[in-house]
């Protein structure tokens, strides 16, 4: 058989492109999963091919994240969204208040749900900029007796990332929402009471969420929760209080492996600098046909740009799309373009839409 | 190529046997899906190819098992561990109390979640004989106020099943845990208020738990749950208030179409009832060496059965392992054996154990 394979240029913004050596090997073990004569999907969560699984997962995040041994790490469903009911329910006891900086639709959204069921407050907001930039560290309100700190690290709809986390006052956890530039380049754990992300951008595919939890919160977990939704149940049970999501979660462990293959997250991060690179240095050659937001607080994951009308914009997403260049429609709720350039992102896929950015402004500048 | 294909007889509880087509479909299209150039788990949930994805699963499972057009059908994620939580949260106003009928493992931990939310009351519990068989409908003790009455129509461990379900109060709903025989066999929907099961006994992988929901018991759902809780905010979203688990839901979409296509839920049943005929007539059949239930509830999902004493077990599950016969082992917390044969379990893998168990007792009978 010489059928070529056809790829697109997929720049969705989640669920997103995964590394094509990861899909040739779940798709080459799909029917027999390392000589079982089953799929991955059949075989008993309980087995030995599966604890290898979701172990080697887990094992590989650590070596590739450099994750200190106080620190759990989860495999959980319901995305960041549900991520962001447990936080409070977990972590914030009873009369006490959380922070949150908003920065964007997501953090914001934490907020809110954060808000549903106690104490929150606003460290800090950017809408009334439309989350153009970040707030800087000293124009954060932060309340010395917060249960947390939270902030979201990349905000996939506004395009705005953190190189450097917030700096909580002493004793408070910092928290992160790290969906959409989880592993995509070094981190510092050991600044951090939880990381959480969902795995549909960088690790894997959509169905299972990570979470990364210092031992010393397990502490703080209230008698009595539902057992789905208690860190320190999901804890004690290795993440298999009831059925995992197995495929999902091996899914991830390819990715997880792949990335150490390519050399960890120092290596990762210069692909992704060099990609986001080359579609910025586009924007600013452009003279201001292409716009983006001030350059101090560009997102390396996600590259939004507006064009001088809408109507530009609709052209632009149609005509890159003749042009096998999948998902550049930005967010329904703000419009505009997005190029979504996670780690399975190839340079050759952003050598190309640079090529068709630059073509398109000499048909329309 | 002429590699042929090794199959397991795959008697795992669940995750479990897929039908063989449907996973050399998902095989076949892994690396492109119907000629996007990406793998479903690529795509965005909001193109047009995941909502035909999605679409096609309700529209599949609605003509199969005959919902009734005032029902609600979601995808969620967490598993019936997360509905045991959801049900109180969102169907048993503050104040009142709902009846748990306890048949096994999976009602009882049901019950507890419940519990620890809120009034929660026994209409009847058969743990006294180790969940041997199902209580009889003059034996429940039905409160006529109850929020719901809820109950298991199969208990995976314990292997009893209802053929009818039980009868609640006059405007009590129904609420069942299918989680291990759904879409077995037909059943009349509009008994129910609602029926909840995670996909990956009969429907599909781990990953996604369906919920069939009567559109008034929304009505019910109290402001500012968490959203990812909320089933009036999941059904007013199309289960797409997040990223769905998008490639579990489009495998059980392949294993909805497949049992359409193999004669919907009749013959499903007829097959069904005809792979546990043979398993419980050798049973029978063994003048006491093999020992199961009462015959009025034994399960048609999971065929449990004891041997004459634990080493004999030991080595059936052991022995059967080596002619290829996997995962007949009880569960731990039981012992004994157990035979689950989901819907696509074949007849000819339920011939192998026959024979295989005629042979076992011949040598060790």
């Amino acid at each position: 058989m010489t059928m070529e394979l056809k790829r697109a240029h997929n720049f969705n913004a989640g669920p997103s492109v995964l590394p094509l050596s990861v899909l040739q090997q779940a798709q080459s073990e799909l029917l027999d999963f390392q000589g079982t004569g089953m799929s991955v999907m059949e075989i008993s969560h309980r087995s030995k091919e599966f604890e290898s699984v979701i172990q080697s997962a887990e094992t590989d995040l650590r070596d590739l994240m450099n994750i200190p041994g106080n620190y759990k790490v989860l495999f959980l469903q319901g995305g960041a969204s549900l991520q962001f009911a447990m936080l409070p329910m977990n972590l914030r006891p009873a009369g006490t208040s959380a922070d949150y900086i908003v920065t964007g639709t997501w953090s914001k959204t934490a907020f809110k749900e954060a808000q549903k069921l106690g104490g929150t407050k606003s460290a800090g907001s950017t809408e009334a900029t439309n989350f153009d930039h970040l707030p800087k560290q000293a124009d954060l309100k932060l309340d010395p007796t917060a249960a947390y700190l939270h902030f979201t690290s990349n905000e996939t709809i506004h395009g705005v990332e953190y190189v450097n986390e917030p700096v909580p006052p002493p004793n408070v956890p910092l928290i992160c929402d790290a969906s959409s530039d989880f592993i995509s380049h070094p981190v510092n754990i050991s600044k951090y009471g939880l990381i959480y992300a969902g795995a549909q951008k960088n690790a894997g595919p959509a169905g299972v969420t990570i979470v990364i939890i210092r031992d010393d919160l397990l502490e703080r977990v209230p008698e009595n929760l539902p057992a789905m939704l208690d860190y320190k149940l999901q804890s004690a049970n290795g993440s298999m209080h009831n059925t995992p999501p197995c495929i999902a979660i091996y899914m991830v462990g390819l990715v997880l492996k792949w990335a150490k293959e390519i050399g960890g997250l120092s290596e990762v991060s210069r692909r992704n600098q060099e990609k986001a690179g080359l579609i910025y240095k586009t924007i600013d050659d452009s003279g201001g046909f292409y716009r983006g937001h001030a350059k101090s607080d560009r997102s390396v994951m996600n590259v939004t740009f507006r064009l001088p009308n809408e109507e530009l914009e609709e052209s632009f997403a149609k005509d890159a799309k003749k042009s096998n260049l999948i998902g550049l429609k930005g967010h329904r709720s703000v419009g505009g373009l997005r190029a979504s350039i996670y780690n399975a992102m190839t340079i050759d896929s952003v050598k190309v839409l640079v090529q068709f950015m630059k073509e398109f402004q000499q048909k329309n500048g």
